[in-house]
């Protein structure tokens, strides 16, 4: 079972799909912290989390979500997010008056709409629950903006493709696990946190390290505002070749930071074109 | 003349009024992209800009704009941002059957309304705006979640003081110009971007540079997602104490790294309590 957040027909549906394959059974939740739980509560047994976007960039949140509910990533799906505009068969942009979606997804949409000023933007909790009521109530009239899977699984026509301002609007999504804390000496790459004090060049000599030992940064994120002055939290993701070299690293930043913690140890995922 | 993002009564008039005082013009405008705008049209002398949130993290696109449109970030101000729960006076929280809110302040006090579920909440495109409704309509049995500043500006009486779930809320905002590049030998503190080819340490490299000048990193934010492999952007905030030594770093950072730019340089705010 897998604890996606949103309803069958979300994007975290799709990753799901393209992850476990399309007979994987889907437990729907209603909020990421809901997700988080189900895994703790051993409901579900892998999670589907969105942790950065290109546009808007780390999910912070997620990220806290991840720590506290002590859950291990396994996993990593990189997913370019495309908006359709669909409404029920057999009618044309013309006959549609208002257009249902999640706030962020009319926002991303709202240059196309200006061609439309007939049609009127209406807030839904989630992309795919618009086209799910358009199917449900049969709402002739009503579109939805959301992913290609939501028009396959509500029969729903798409009468605008790609209808997103920024053509390039990736997501990362990681895979989520109850911790075990099982060896994986099969990863490539490792998501990390830790702190350091705030004595000159730390992150530096961190960073050194990281190189000493053959590990290449792929992402950096110091935490935004520093609620304690002269302590600094920072989410570091690695690559590497040999899981030995990455262990020595880890042996060295536990002794060389504070708080330090392995959010998880997986095969790094492709980012498609 | 401050151009700023919202109605007056937002959160980035509050900044205005407490950044340049009470008496400072300012100019209305809809979208960060307006505020970019009206300051490369020189319509604006200075403009406000939320960059971070202590929730959510950095505003990525926000950084894309000062990019793009040249501007120099010539301060910085963290506000903590406390949502308030307000209506015309003379009315308790049981007369009221809908509050009003920018989605993301109704996400952020939800759980506060979970006791009263009598109220519905319905989207505005504003925290403000949603104030300025009530007060322009009088419309009674209808509340708003906004800031203090908009209860003074539109006569509204608090019903319940600061109900938002997460207490610790601050945003890092920046005050902004078009960019003409003064010498600014009073700055403690410095914006940069640059780009680094994916060999082996080269961030560490650069950041063992920042520390032999003297230089300390208070934020670090690689780009999210990687859309050219093997080509990394950084977004990096330095403070120091002397401008000589922060001008030998960036000689050296223009010789390292490619596309290296000075978003500003500034004197550090400081955080509230």
């Amino acid at each position: 079972m897998v604890a996606i957040q949103g309803i069958k027909g979300s994007f975290h549906h799709q990753v799901a799909q393209n992850y476990f394959g399309v007979e994987q059974e889907i437990l729907i939740c209603h909020s990421f912290r809901e997700v988080a739980n189900q895994l703790k509560n051993k409901e579900a047994t892998t999670g589907v989390m969105a942790i950065e976007n290109s546009i808007a960039g780390t999910i912070l949140p997620n990220y806290a979500l991840i720590d506290t509910f002590d859950l291990q990533i396994i996993g990593e799906y990189f997913l370019n997010i495309d908006m359709h505009f669909m409404a029920l068969p057999d009618q044309s942009i013309e006959d549609i008056h208002e257009v249902h979606s999640h706030p962020i997804a009319l926002l991303q949409c709202a240059n196309f709409f200006e061609d439309y000023p007939h049609i009127k933007l209406v807030e839904s909790s989630d992309t795919a629950f618009a086209a799910k009521q358009i199917k449900e109530k049969q709402l002739k009239g009503i579109g939805a903006l959301a992913g290609p899977i939501a028009s396959d699984l509500y029969d729903l026509e798409i009468l605008a493709k790609s209808v997103h301002t920024v053509k390039s609007n990736k997501t990362r999504f990681v895979i989520l696990k109850n911790k075990d804390l099982e060896k994986a000496e099969l990863s490539n790459k490792a998501s990390l946190k830790f702190e350091l004090d705030d004595t000159p060049g730390s992150l530096a000599t961190v960073l050194n390290v990281l190189n000493n030992c053959k590990l290449n940064l792929t992402k950096i994120q110091s935490l935004p505002i520093i609620e304690q002055p002269f302590q600094y939290s920072f989410f570091v993701d690695v690559v590497f070749e040999k899981y030995k070299h990455y262990e020595k690293a880890k042996k060295l930043l536990e002794i060389m930071t504070t708080h330090f913690k392995v959010l998880g140890e997986y095969q790094a995922g492709e980012p498609q074109e």
